[in-house]
């Protein structure tokens, strides 16, 4: 039986996504609640590890296939050791990237199948979906500006062309639209505290539903 | 368009594969054929990196679904970036273990679907199967004996129990019931010559029904 929530927090690179993350959760650790922050690929060791792989720019030889599976077993790692006992244990759980990410990179970015993608991502997850997923929208412009300005070296996805960004953030943008009661699309440019109390008021909203 | 040939060695340990693997590629290597020999997990570089996690005992608390994922992940890049370029390239592939330990530990080891296991596996390997797969069958008891022999230190599936090899020689057995025209069930406790003179006619067979 589902005690908790899960909420998972999506976009491209620099839409504020792990900002807003943080922000949530520091509000809802101030009232109280029993929060557990997690990210993937990651968030178990096993799948810290497949990170790793997933990552390294050193592995720039890798097929989309190959991809797409890594990802998902990294997935079926963290939602069965991680995500879902704490859900079951009454906790919220928010999630830096989950399953749309799935949809948006490897489906719209790569070019797979989105059916095979969504019944391979189903057989990793067990099921298990997020109450909300929030997407941060930014142009792709944007993302790659923010991405420079940080300072940080490109992972092996980043090193992706703008053209490849266009297609995840149109993914993205489709998914939202395709079922606006469970994925809320945000304005990934517009102010912090604004952004922050619109997800907050999402995210109590749902507590609200479940209790009447 | 397939010109070569692609031939896998299946099994339990200590089952003589590897053993048969060698003295046959040396066997065709001195008749001037041009032969791959590769494994599986492994066999590229990222599917050996993809290895080293499947097969490390500190991640004893893998589950299920996230091996097969990882299993299938090193099989998409390895089938893309060395077999299949082999196999086109008019070479001779001989490798240790492919799609039926998928079959035969994943799903009657593991238990998981097999129906699922197979398109999952078609996704990965894009289609491509072995010309001919050999299957060395042995008893659960000599396999231990010889791991036991071997004085190796148990890998993370090596350490599992007897039942559970029992399960997958039981899958191996019924793979090779269900398709004797492209699975050759062999006898692993049967004398080496003997065993590489019976894969090597199976083997030229092959060529010959391709020549008429």
């Amino acid at each position: 039986m589902k005690h908790g929530h899960f909420f998972t927090f999506e976009g491209i690179d620099g839409c504020g996504k792990s900002t807003q993350l943080i922000r949530v959760a520091k509000a809802l650790k101030a009232e109280g609640m029993n929060c557990l922050v997690t990210r993937e690929p990651g968030g178990a060791v096993i799948s810290e590890k497949i990170r790793e792989i997933l990552i390294s720019p050193e592995n720039a030889g890798m097929c989309s296939e190959t991809e797409l599976l890594l990802y998902l077993a990294a997935r079926a790692q963290h939602v069965r050791t991680i995500i879902k006992p704490a859900v079951d244990d009454g906790k919220i759980v928010l999630c830096d990237r989950f399953e749309q990410a799935t949809f948006a990179y490897q489906g719209h970015g790569r070019g797979l199948d989105l059916g095979l993608l969504r019944s391979v991502n189903n057989f990793a997850t067990g099921g298990l979906s997020p109450d909300i997923t929030f997407i941060f929208d930014i142009p792709v412009e944007l993302s790659i500006a923010r991405l420079a300005e940080s300072g940080k070296g490109k992972d092996r996805i980043e090193s992706e062309s703008p053209q490849f960004f266009e297609n995840v953030r149109k993914g993205y943008l489709e998914a939202a639209a395709a079922n606006p009661e469970k994925i809320k699309l945000l304005d990934g440019s517009k102010e912090l505290d604004k952004l922050t109390e619109e997800i907050l008021g999402t995210i109590f909203n749902t507590f609200v539903n479940v209790i009447l």
